[in-house]
């Protein structure tokens, strides 16, 4: 039963100004995302959630806001923790201070090696701390049978997600074939969500294939590239989630859709996001300044990042400042800039000026540290990565700049001594895919246009979506050093050079994820690109080419440890002709 | 497991093209609540779901629509079924017509009469029509303790409701006082539903008390009679529900609050309807047809009585013309007059040109008859009626045009034999509340002025909100007979004059609903009505303001089985100074 110290009861009579609120916050211009209107007003807290928006409040902490914007707490609607290579505690650090208060992930990277196992261990890694992160349950487990992964999620394990409290709903089924195909584990899954969220993922759909797949029960779509394909998932009912992060970056093409009228439907995302990225340009409220700038109303713009999602995943009490709404919010220095000075969580301040308050995270150790043990490779050596000449053409994938998709291109094949040997006039370089995850000793062998290197080899574990150990290189044994290292540092990123490791980011979670804060990552990352660099590599970013070379459907060519994929025709090819 | 004869892969597949969809409606200009435009298509049907919106669609039925406008099936997010006195079936024969393919409805009245039975009694009566209709658990059963209920619900019972799949919420939370005063068990009953809809009521509410009461969780308020109002209550985040009914018409004064950029956080509903207005404009397409000529963007005020309403109540699936929404359709003639031409309910055509088509109603029998049995009254005789002198002045209701508040007058009395009698000279009736749950033999006595009435005595089992028998009168004789047959019937409205009863509706449900359609009553109201005009009563509608006059939470002066009530000091107050 409700008592008079409960919560409410205080936060009831806050409102009506007959104690003192926990926190008044003085001199607001307050975004309002019901009335589409900047009001000013002072804003009483009352423990947890706002209490009222007026004027007179008295509080037990009273702090002058100065006139400066407050914005609900931001919330992403669609990412990959993974991506950033930080553990949920971790990114949680490195966001909070850019006003972000809430995101929905797609824990789909780790499933794929650690299955439901992953997705436990991140709904736990992300208890307590002072940014609220939901998931979805991942659809597409492994995504395709022309790779290994390290785990299945079948029926069985996404209704057991189905059940968890932080589970919102089914994660970005991009297995758009498998849907309009009638393929029945699929439409299952989607069953198991009917009443829940169903996120799509389906870059190009169109015509009535498109209306299968949102006949299906698909509630949104983070692909959309062109203003076209925006505006025929609008009217088809899709959330239309804007991706502006790191793999690509769609705002400029797709805010011209937008209109007052329209723009309940409408998330702007991150998706992927660098590590990089987040140091260097901060998180959404670098994606408000860019839509302000590129000419998006500023209240309907911040709409996008609050309201809009909290709605769309049925969020009560976030994503507005209201009465009765959680007192998550991001007070910026204007509505240009969005410059971040003030994030209150659960009316808490946790960070000022871009900084961390002290005291707000608790230490967040790994409890679970098998996650930390998720190589098995059978023996490798410098062998493993011979190409017998047996042809004198053969396939290459050819990198298209800018974009995640190659070109299956032909070549005649450099060799020494009846192998294949990497030919740097012509740029093309060895490759290879370690099959990691069960020790069967797989190798995947390939050739790859474009890289740029003239010496050394770089290896990751990160190689979407099954994570294996992939490895491009000049020498084979730099190769087998660079795959070595990475597997004795339970998974990361390593540049190796003349015979000796040149530098390494280990990244033991799964092989996927850090478990050092953003700075250290970024040093890292920084000196691996760097040195990269001067092995003769031109490309932006090496690591992120070099991960989706072997995700098996994004066309046309790639390479899994199984060997070359077609992705057009989906099955294996030879590597020669 | 889905299997490929399930209607999921018959959707997909229809949507593909791959199979004839069961139904296709050709030449359709749709109404797209998303984008906000008017799209032209052909509407693919499969089993209950839309499948696709697009060209070249075979169905196995083909519909020209010839241009006619699409619009999502009609929803009113809030109307008291009881007030239009007909079953929930009988309701839904007379709305589905006008393109209502959705309710939400708070059957507070036939809860202050049975209680949690004729809230069951109302899920089971609206199970298996063509027109979905959903309910809020009554929030404030009895409305106060200033009068004699046939039932409460306690929290026990609002709880027990909330597990009932087709209870969405908690009806108008109308005690907003008790809210803001913390009293507990209306703030456990919040509680109960705090993570889905809150609806609120809060007339003329601002300020702190306002804050406090949307900060403790109160999601809506159909209350708002000015801009000013509405705008305070949009800006604190509640879907303001813009009322547009027999009890009163908001529109006007409140649409000029809306722009596209605040438009999805307004709906438009009735409230209450009283039969004959049922019959002269129909019901949502008369709302639609009023909003557009007071200038509304029509796409607005669709959207207002389709997705906004179905997105607040959380209903998936519904309110919107796309793939994967139930085909709950209404085509109407064009943007302007609304005129409803077919209606389509879960892919079935339900009604034509205003008539329903044959079939779609199976006959719905009233199972439980023990809510026809609901009068349980004392003995009574004329003398129950009589009010000894007991000064010479006394309070009188006095009614004020068009409102249903009252004002407190105090006039001199007349009397006869030491007995006050009606005083026609200053149109000062007798008037009186028969308790009529508990047979007490209670009978509340006390005068009103401006009825109008010049001989006879009308009476009504229908009196807000315990639903007590209230009776108006020249002569005590009429009173007691009018009140006598509104008992024999198990409960309705009566006229009685020279002794004889000249006309009677029968409302046997509870003493609020009849058995019989929507045309059967509107002849016995209509004739009923003239008789009443012909008996000297000059008011638009004498029942209506009637039934009003016994409910105790508007101001000033109202009538209860208790006694004369002052609405201001919220107690009973003696009739004489």
């Amino acid at each position: 039963m409700i008592t008079s110290q409960s919560p409410l009861c205080e936060r009831i009579r806050a409102a009506k100004g007959e104690r003192p609120s926990d926190l008044v916050l003085k001199n607001c211009r307050i975004v309002n995302v019901f009335s589409g209107e900047i009001v000013e007003a002072d804003l009483a807290i009352s423990g947890e959630t706002i209490a009222a928006l007026g004027q007179g409040y008295k509080g037990h902490e009273e702090i002058d806001i100065q006139g400066l914007y407050v914005l609900p707490g931001l919330v992403d609607a669609h990412m990959h923790i993974e991506s950033t290579m930080l553990t949920p505690a971790n990114l949680a650090r490195a966001l909070v201070p850019y006003g972000t208060s809430t995101i929905i992930a797609d824990p789909h990277e780790i499933a794929n090696v650690l299955g439901i196992n992953g997705v436990r261990f991140m709904l736990k890694q992300s208890q307590g701390i002072p940014m609220d992160v939901y998931f979805l349950a991942p659809s597409c487990v492994p995504a395709t049978d022309l790779e290994t992964s390290g785990a299945r999620l079948d029926c069985k394990d996404i209704s057991e997600l189905a059940s968890e409290d932080r589970i919102l709903g089914l994660a970005e089924v991009m297995n758009y074939p498998g849907v309009i195909n009638c393929i029945d584990h699929i439409l299952e899954k989607i069953r198991l969500f009917c009443d829940n969220i169903v996120d799509g993922h389906c870059p190009g759909l169109s015509g009535p294939d498109l209306q299968a797949y949102v006949c299906a029960g698909i509630g949104s779509d983070h692909e959309a590239i062109t203003i076209e394909e925006a505006r025929e998932k609008l009217r088809l009912g899709m959330m239309v989630m804007i991706r502006e992060g790191t793999s690509a970056e769609n705002m400029e093409a797709l805010l011209p859709l937008v209109s007052p009228k329209n723009s309940h439907r409408f998330c702007l995302v991150s998706d992927d996001l660098h590590p990089l990225d987040i140091m260097e340009r901060g998180h959404l409220n670098h994606v408000l300044k860019k839509a302000v700038q590129l000419g998006l109303d500023p209240v309907l713009a911040v709409r996008m990042v609050t309201y809009n999602p909290a709605a769309y995943f049925g969020l009560k009490g976030r994503g507005a400042v209201a009465p009765g709404y959680r007192a998550n919010l991001a007070v910026v220095e204007d509505l240009e800039s969005f410059e971040v000075k003030v994030v209150l969580k659960d009316g808490k301040i946790v960070a000022r000026e871009g900084e961390l308050v002290s005291g707000v995270f608790e230490h967040n150790e790994i409890q679970d540290i098998s996650v930390l043990h998720s190589m098995r490779v059978a023996e490798l050596s410098p062998e493993s990565f011979e190409i017998p000449e047996r042809g004198a053409r053969a396939r290459v994938m050819e990198l298209i700049p800018g974009q995640i998709t190659t070109r299956c291109s032909q070549y005649p094949v450099k060799t020494y001594n009846g192998k294949v040997i990497s030919d740097l006039d012509r740029d093309i370089l060895k490759i290879a895919v370690v099959e990691r995850h069960r020790a069967s000793g797989r190798v995947g062998l390939g050739l790859v246009k474009g890289f740029g290197l003239k010496s050394g080899a770089i290896a990751s574990s990160v190689a979407h979506d099954s994570h294996n150990v992939i490895v491009v290189g000049v020498q084979d044994l730099d190769m087998f050093m660079a795959v070595t290292e990475v597997i004795k540092m339970g998974g990361g990123m390593v540049v190796v050079e003349g015979g000796m490791v040149k530098s390494a980011l280990p990244l033991p979670v799964a092989g996927l994820i850090s478990t050092e804060p953003l700075e250290t990552i970024s040093v890292q990352l920084q000196e691996i690109s760097s040195l990269v660099k001067d092995m003769g590599c031109a490309l932006k970013e090496p690591f992120m080419c070099l991960s989706f070379l072997a995700l098996p459907v994004i066309p046309e060519l790639k390479l899994t440890d199984l060997g070359l994929v077609d992705v057009k025709k989906f099955q294996i090819v030879p590597l020669f002709f």
